[in-house]
């Protein structure tokens, strides 16, 4: 066992038992300080960050992509601090009451939601993550232990000095938030199996981050992150509408889970719509690799080969592939999906039901783009993430799913 | 990996995209055709039953309980059925959307219930555990695959033979219950870890299956049963409720998890309370081990060592100590307990609200007996067991603790 690791999950189930049943007003009043304290330490962060971005570029792990995930000026400083606004502008999830009834024993059953307790994090070189973890983790009454990448320790070391400080300021236990300074395998590790004093472990990071989390954690996991996405035009699907949904799905952002990364089409309507998409992404810069029946509808597809349909690209680059009906979409998509985001364009009712019931992801879309699945655009305000897994949480993460629900009764004597 | 394992893991995982839109007259009419099929054929499953029994005798694990709890007659067959046509009754969670609203986008973002997929099953001995999670995992729209203990195989493999019966009977897949014959651990261990095909693992025993499921897992679980539970005795209690409660909760039904092992007494109430609750619970034959300050209320109470305030007995033994404030009660329990059960006796409005409020348990209790904490009390029909972990589901897991909420989003070509 790693000390470090104990000894912070120690103190931080202490801090989780009083932040529990901190109130509302002193969890936004700390939030507020919190970002506050950012802005103004502004310099200070940008310096830390700045010895991180220095030993990063001699990394073995270097590249430019990595390099601005890394990098903190004053605009990422400010949105993280507004982030905490936002959050602190939120409903308070904890000590909701539901459910309760009045049983024939004569006990009054109820549930109340409370914090999970002990939340780990582990997460790779973004240190906005640290802001908005600590964030989402204090407004929902839980401690937190962040391990973050070795490449951003310093950022996370001055990130979590400020929180500290701002939370002693605001009356709460600093403990409440705790960096993992070590970044060896071994304290993660240690983390990752000490569910006796952690209740929840979030894995935020590429598919081998959140693999060695799956394979190796005793404390509960929430599965986050991998999303190959696909659209599925219909039969009929109307050329415009599936247009513009392909490309905003592929273009936009394509370096985000939500992003798709095939193309299904019903062979009817292949010739009329295909065409138009694929000159669109070709002009947007996409590599287009596309099955035998799709590959003359524009010089520039390429030849998809099999492993084409399980990759999730996080780039542009998109694969096509024609189907000859409904349900070979739907088995394709069940057969590769990674129960993320899934839509379908369709101009048809009965087939619209369908893809909505048969499709088993976390978001199924009709008519609309993929990159939706959101936790703002859901109405859940800020996310700590997407979840692929369906035990607790499926989609977007927001407070509530960094909560659980205990049953009060409440009785005059009543025995069995 | 192991064979047999992954080959029925992959028939289940296509049995249940079947049941997932199954209608509910399907699966009630499977429910009931079981049921029907137990009673008719419960002289083979008695013969089954008596194979396993006699094996059993000769196994170095022999004991008089345990024979007990492998053990199949008439009536426990009635009662598998029974319960089977009261799992017919329930309401079908499936289908059922919640939170559906209007985004700003035009999108319509509602949730939609679905069953988790493939839920594995690892338990011991009691074979009508087998019949249990058919119906509820049937029922919630799930396929199962059932790993149950080697000295209950013949009773198994007779039980699921006709379920799969019944299931073809009724038109649905019987590949959706399935049974692991083999009986080894790497059997178990490839279950554990097929996270790609199972969705949920349920072990459902004791504490030394439960950890290995913990240690061992990749798919997520849900950890079952352990309950070191308490009844706190508050000053001003009155006494013939503390009696009362003391004396339900540990003797009504020792040998099951919510009953309690340790009874904390505020030291302003000890003199009162203890002699009437010492001396009915010693006529009940329980044994009480107690701390230096309350030995003195019986002659029968031996000295309580260390060891017993984290002891879950299940049996007539009882750990007494005294506190010297509700505040003491709260930490004992946070120290000791397993978030199982936790109950007050107290006529003071404040403290109740304070115990409610602080303790951190599955079922939190004022003035009722731990003994409650059950599906059917709670108002939720049959249970599937009663988890211990906060992730998903506290408490008793009925039928909507086996199931999803996945988001649908409903549009007419909105992009980001």
């Amino acid at each position: 066992m790693h000390t470090e690791v104990v000894d912070k999950a120690e103190q931080a189930r202490a801090a989780a038992t009083y932040l529990a049943t901190a109130s509302t007003e002193a969890k936004n009043k700390a939030l507020r300080l919190i970002a506050g304290a950012l802005k103004k330490r502004s310099g200070d962060i940008i310096a830390a960050n700045a010895r991180d971005l220095e030993q990063f570029k001699t990394s073995p792990g270097f590249s430019k992509a990595l390099e601005d995930r890394l990098m903190l000026d004053e605009e990422r400083i400010a949105g993280a601090a507004e982030g905490l606004l936002e959050i602190a502008a939120l409903e308070d999830p904890i000590g909701e009451v539901t459910g309760a009834t009045l049983r024939p024993s004569g006990l009054q059953v109820g549930r109340v939601r409370t914090p999970m307790g002990v939340i780990g994090i582990i997460y790779e070189s973004r240190p906005n993550v640290t802001v908005d973890a600590a964030g989402l983790t204090l407004k929902s009454g839980n401690a937190v232990i962040l391990r973050g990448g070795s490449e951003a320790l310093q950022s996370n070391i001055c990130l979590v000095k400020i929180i500290q400080e701002q939370l002693r300021e605001a009356g709460l236990p600093e403990t409440a938030v705790q960096l993992i300074e070590d970044t060896d395998r071994a304290a993660a590790r240690t983390l990752m199996r000490l569910d006796e004093k952690v209740d929840l472990l979030i894995p935020r990071g590429g598919p081998s981050l959140i693999k060695a989390v799956v394979e190796n954690a005793t404390v509960p996991v929430i599965e986050t992150g991998a999303g190959n996405c696909h659209l599925y035009i219909d039969e009929g699907a109307d050329k415009e509408m599936a247009v513009e949904i392909a490309f905003n799905a592929k273009v936009q952002r394509p370096g985000v889970c939500n992003a798709i990364e095939t193309l299904l089409v019903h062979e009817a309507v292949k010739e009329k719509v295909l065409p138009a998409v694929f000159s669109k992404l070709h002009r947007a810069g996409v590599e287009l690799r596309g099955c035998p029946c799709v590959i003359d509808y524009h010089e520039a597809v390429k030849k998809a080969v099999k492993e084409d349909w399980g990759n999730e690209y996080l780039d542009l680059i998109l694969a096509v592939r024609a189907v000859s009906s409904i349900d070979e979409a739907i088995e394709h998509i069940g057969r590769y999906g990674t129960g993320h985001s899934e839509a379908i364009v369709t101009a048809d009712y009965r087939r619209a039901r369908l893809f909505l019931s048969r499709v088993d992801a976390a978001a199924v879309y009709v008519n609309a783009s993929t990159r939706f699945t959101d936790g703002n655009e859901f109405g859940l305000g800020a996310e700590m993430g997407i979840s692929t897994q369906k035990l607790h949480v499926r989609g977007p993460m927001g407070l509530k799913a960094l909560t659980s629900l205990k049953y009060i009764v409440q009785g005059s004597g009543q025995v069995r």
